[in-house]
Formats: C-alpha cells, structure tokens, sequence
C-alpha cells in the first residue's frame, strides 16, 4: 500500500484534496478569469490582517525567503540601517541576504530557546538612532518560537522605525491585525497556515510608505514596488506567474474562509500541537521549549538519548508508518522537529503519535 | 459548457492532463523521494543539451525572468561589463535587471524585425574589449525572432568572452547542443516547450567557470552558486521548492522523452506552425516576420486594419470560442501574436484558425 504521507514539516504541507484538484485546469495569465483569481486573493489576503486600510499586498513568484529579500530589497533605502532581532536560523537567513543585498545590517543575538525582547529592542533603538529598519521573525520555527510582535511592534512605532515581520509560520494561524499593530512589511506564502501549495509568497505593505519605495530594489525580479505598479495598472503580475499556485492558493483561502478564519484555524492547530505534546510525553518525549515560549506550529523535541537514536533512521521508519517529521535545526542540543499546521487535525496528531510509538520499539529505543 | 480553452500565448500553456495530475500530492521537500525526482530532473535536463561532461544544472524557484537576473547575478563578476544584443522586449528586460544590479551594461539596439548579427557582434568585442560577457536571447518572442545562437557562440568563443543564452522560449524545441556550441550559462524554465506547468526555471552552467562564480551574487535567494554548492551536498534545494511544480515538470519530461525529445518536439510545433500560418494567410493574416527570421514558437501577424478590430474584442470572441491569443508587443505596428507551443498539435491549430475566421465573422472585421 502506498498510501499518501502525512507531512509534519513546517512546509511543503498536507493540503487538502479540493486544493490540489483547482490544479488540474491551465490559465492565461493575462486572461480576464485569472486577474480575477489575483484580485480575489489579494482581497482575502488583506482582510485577514485587517489591513484593507494601511496596507496593500503584493504577491510575488518564489519560495517565502523570496519575498522577505524582496521586502527588505523594497522597503529599505539603500543607505537604511537594519537591525535584526535574532532567536533562531530564519533570523540568520534575513540578516545575511540584508548583508548580501549591501545594506547595512547589525545582528542581535539572543538564545534560541526564549523569545526576542522588546525591552531590550528599545534599548538598542535608544542607543543607535542610525536604526531605521527593524526585522521580526513572528514564529521562528528554528526551535518554534513565538515572538512578541506587538510588543516589538509598540516599540518600533513609538521610536519611528520601520517593522518588516517575518510572519511565513504564522500568517493566518496566528492573529496579525494592521489596524493596531504596525508594520511597514509583513511576509508570508502560498504553502504555510493558509494550506496552499508552495511557490509564491506575498508582501503586505504600509501604504504610507509605499512611495518612498520607488527605486529602492537592485532587484528587477524583486522589486516589489514595480511588481505593486504594473499590478494595479494591469490586474497582471510583471512576469509569468505559477498560475496553477495561484489557483491553489485561491481554492485553499475559500476553505479557511469556510472553517472560520483565523481563529478557528488558531483553535484546530492548538488541537493539534495539544494532542501532539501529550501524546509524546506519553512516550517519554520532552519539548526543548517551555510552553510559555512555543507556537502551535511546530514542535522541538529532544531526541531520544539511547544509543539506537539516529535521526535519519528514526525518520525513515516513522515514514513507512505513514508520516514524514523534521529535522532539527539547533546547533547544540540534538533535536527533530514535528509539525502542527496543515490540512490536518487532532485525529491524525493522535496518528502520527502512534506511529512514532512504533517507530521506537521498531528500533529498539528504550525512552527514560 | 466551460471547457477548458487552449492556450495559445508564450506561456503558460496547455499542459497535458497527466502532467496536471502529477500535482495531485503532497511531497516532503526533505524527504527521499522528492530528493529522487529532482535529482531525475536535472538529470533529463542535462541530457537535452548533452551538457553531462560540460555544464551543471541549477533549478531556481520563481519565473524564468527571475532565473536570467540570477544567471547575471551569478555568473557575470561585480567587475564585469555585459553587452546585450538587443531585437525585442526580452532583451530590453534582461539589459534592465543587469543594469539594476550594478553590472555596467552596453545595449546593442537592432530592429526588432530580423535577428541579431553575429558579424556586428564580431565588431563590438573587438572594439571594446572591456566587454566581458554577452547576452542572447534565443527565440526573442517580442516578435518571434529565432537569432543565431550557433554563430554568436562562436564569435564569443573565439573573443573569449562569456555567453548568456536566455533560451527561455527555445529550450527543448530547437537544438541546443552544449558539445558544438560553448555558452556560460543558458536559462530556461518549466511551463515553455518542456510543457511542464509555470513556477521554476533553470541555469545551466559552464562547468569550466563554477567556481570562479563563488560570491558574485549580491541576492541570497538567486545565488545560483550557493544553491549548486547545497543542492549538491544535500539534494535539496536551498529554499522550499515549489515541490508540485517540480513533480509535474518530471512528469511533462517524461512524455517530452517518450514522444521522441527535441528532434519531436521541434517538428510537431513546427507542423503546428505551419498549420497556423497556412490557415491564417487563408484568411488574409500576413505573419509580421520574414519566413527566414521566424521560429515556429510564436507567430506575431498584423492586427486588421478594419474599424471593427481592437485587440480586446477580438481576444474575447476567440476565447468565447475556446482559444487564447496573446496581445502583440511590438511599439510601431499593430499586431497580435497567436502561440504555436504547448500540449497541442495541428489540429488544435486549425480549430484555432477557425475559431478566428468566427470571430471576425462575428465582430464584422472584413480582411483586405
């Protein structure tokens, strides 16, 4: 039997069926009924922050880090100063493509295993006044923390900096509302929480500062101002987009409308990761984060300790049970990773829990 | 009845159903298996410009335009002066996002109506050698130009410059062999005449420069050397790949390979081709192009010249009939262009040109 994994990754993701069947037809992309598929997702994409307002959103071609480098690209003046918050490997990811990119950029580091501090930020702010531009990943799914975004945010408003939020784990899941939180860029994609298929990412950005973004990118590709332009102008996207993600992505927002938005996404996902955690303390699993600090997104876990442990066969076996787990990426404690979010809800947690039971006594692994 | 209308435009095109299908899973980008299909992918891709001793070969996530910016990007040094032949809009885009860069650019202008002249070229390297690297578009399909890729390799061989081939609209129809014909890097993508569906494109590069190209990248996501160097240790892509998309490009190589390769390929659009042009000239249409400059990819014919045609109308009525045209893109003449690429053959051309000789019969547009 080779029945379809269940993918417990923090993306590609389970997608639901309908999602995938809106691929099975062609379109234009410079026909009338896919401009209308664009502007129904962009639509949807800004209620969801409650951004209809402040922002506008600009779709973009790519994997999610596509669209953060394009953010930073656009929404930071080439002699812009950024400071990154730094908690994990995604915040690492935006602080070297700001580097790259030639705008200049200091890195905060702070343990991966605690959120980012606001307080601290607005220490820094005081004491650096070249600061104009502030990066937040809001999930860092390194170790699967929940940032304090409106807290950084308050912070950033008040000492007139720029927020460009990372928010690709957490848009759609978690609650993001433009109208009291502000951000000059926030960044999610097409294969996260929204439970589409993955190949494009998307940009909200502040319609105040909109203007001052012309000529900013180096980028032809990514220069998300033009993409912005023409877009209004044409209802198109400026280069041949992945019509048939797009597609997905329209099919895939229609269903979280249906369930009842974010909220109700936020409910299934804590459902999940619920009966995840319990489940694996029940086979003697830990979390490597205190609950205080973790997003139901996806879950740390300290490996087994028994010599038997080995990640690579550990996943193998899990996936012959039917589930596909993560990788760790922590650099000193070792860890794998399980995710919370797709189309998927506590039954299949219960599952993938059971799966992992076998999986141990396959391989021998006594838990302490 | 809604059925699906044929896409007759540069792409995306009419994909086959099983290639559409193929969509139909969800795939770990992590794990085994997807790792296989890519490995596969680039395997066959390698195999259609018999590049294996060579070149390598670079996915990238995004549209094709974004896999020319990171083939400049990557391949041409900070330091390094790119000259573009220039017959048509492709070649203005490219000459843009190099410039935008801050590659120093020299844009060589010739009509739009016939190929660039590799004797011209000859003359240009020779009077500044400051030029480093040239670029071509292959099948330029602002007005479907077929330039002369052989003998521009060859002129810039014998300089010793590099070559840049966007063969974006080219690949796998029209002969590419990487033995005979020596280029740096050439570009291309999945939802052209591969007829996979729209979302990545693909570097092949010179084996002979790779690692001289370590750093030349000011973008972290198209760093076309960096995601060799990670693909290559890992099988996985750098960033989330646009895993659906990639499956059905494997899928869409399989039937390009069962259907006989390029040599295949290359003759059922050409009998698409001639079917379109033989059709229309029955219907009074002349082909903006010499039969001489044209490749059998994208034809541009000069709009009516009756009161009762404008593009739009037109573009709806045939559509209502179940085709997709594509608007002209030429500056001094009023033109249409109509796609001869995709999973289609004669006979979809001729319903084609039928579907043309309704529209004009319903809008009232007599033909001179």
């Amino acid at each position: 039997m080779d029945r379809d994994k269940i993918l417990l990754t923090p993306g590609p993701l389970t997608t639901t069926l309908r999602t995938k069947l809106a691929m099975l037809k062609d379109w234009g992309s410079w026909d009338a009924d896919f401009i209308a598929v664009t502007a129904s997702v962009r639509k949807s994409l800004l209620n969801i922050v409650h951004g209809q307002e402040s922002h506008v959103v600009v779709p973009l071609q790519g994997s999610g880090t596509f669209s953060v480098e394009a953010a930073v690209a656009t929404v930071v003046p080439r002699d812009g100063h950024v400071l990154v918050l730094d908690n994990g490997a995604y915040c690492k990811r935006a602080g070297r493509l700001t580097t790259l990119m030639g705008r200049r950029c200091t890195i905060h580091e702070s343990d991966e295993a605690h959120a980012v501090s606001a307080s601290v930020l607005d220490g820094l702010l005081a004491q650096d006044p070249s600061i104009t531009h502030v990066i937040l990943i809001h999930c860092e799914t390194g170790a699967g923390v929940l940032n304090p975004l409106q807290a950084v945010a308050d912070v950033c408003a008040r000492h007139g900096k720029g927020l460009i939020v990372d928010a690709m784990s957490s848009f759609g899941a978690l609650e993001i509302d433009a109208r009291t939180c502000q951000f000059d860029a926030l960044i999610a994609a097409s294969g996260k929480c929204l439970e589409g298929v993955p190949g494009m990412g998307f940009v909200f950005i502040r319609k105040a500062i909109l203007d001052a973004c012309a000529g900013n990118s180096q980028s032809l590709a990514m220069d998300l101002y033009d993409q912005y332009q023409y877009m209004e102008k044409t209802g198109q996207w400026r280069f041949t987009p992945p019509t048939h993600v797009v597609v997905a992505l329209a099919e895939a927002i229609a269903q979280f409308e249906a369930e009842g938005g974010q909220p109700a996404r936020l409910a299934r996902y804590r459902a999940n990761y619920e009966a995840l955690v319990q489940g694996m303390a029940g086979l003697g699993f830990k979390p490597f984060l205190d609950p205080a600090e973790q997003a139901p997104i996806i879950v740390t876990f300290h490996a087994p300790t028994h010599p038997n442990y080995d990640f690579k066969r550990f996943y193998e076996c899990a996936k012959q049970y039917g589930f596909l787990l993560y990788p760790g990426k922590l650099t000193q404690v070792e860890t794998f990773r399980v995710g919370c979010i797709g189309a998927i809800g506590p039954n299949e947690m219960r599952q993938a829990v059971h799966a992992v039971a076998q999986t141990l006594q396959t391989l021998g692994i006594a838990q302490g």
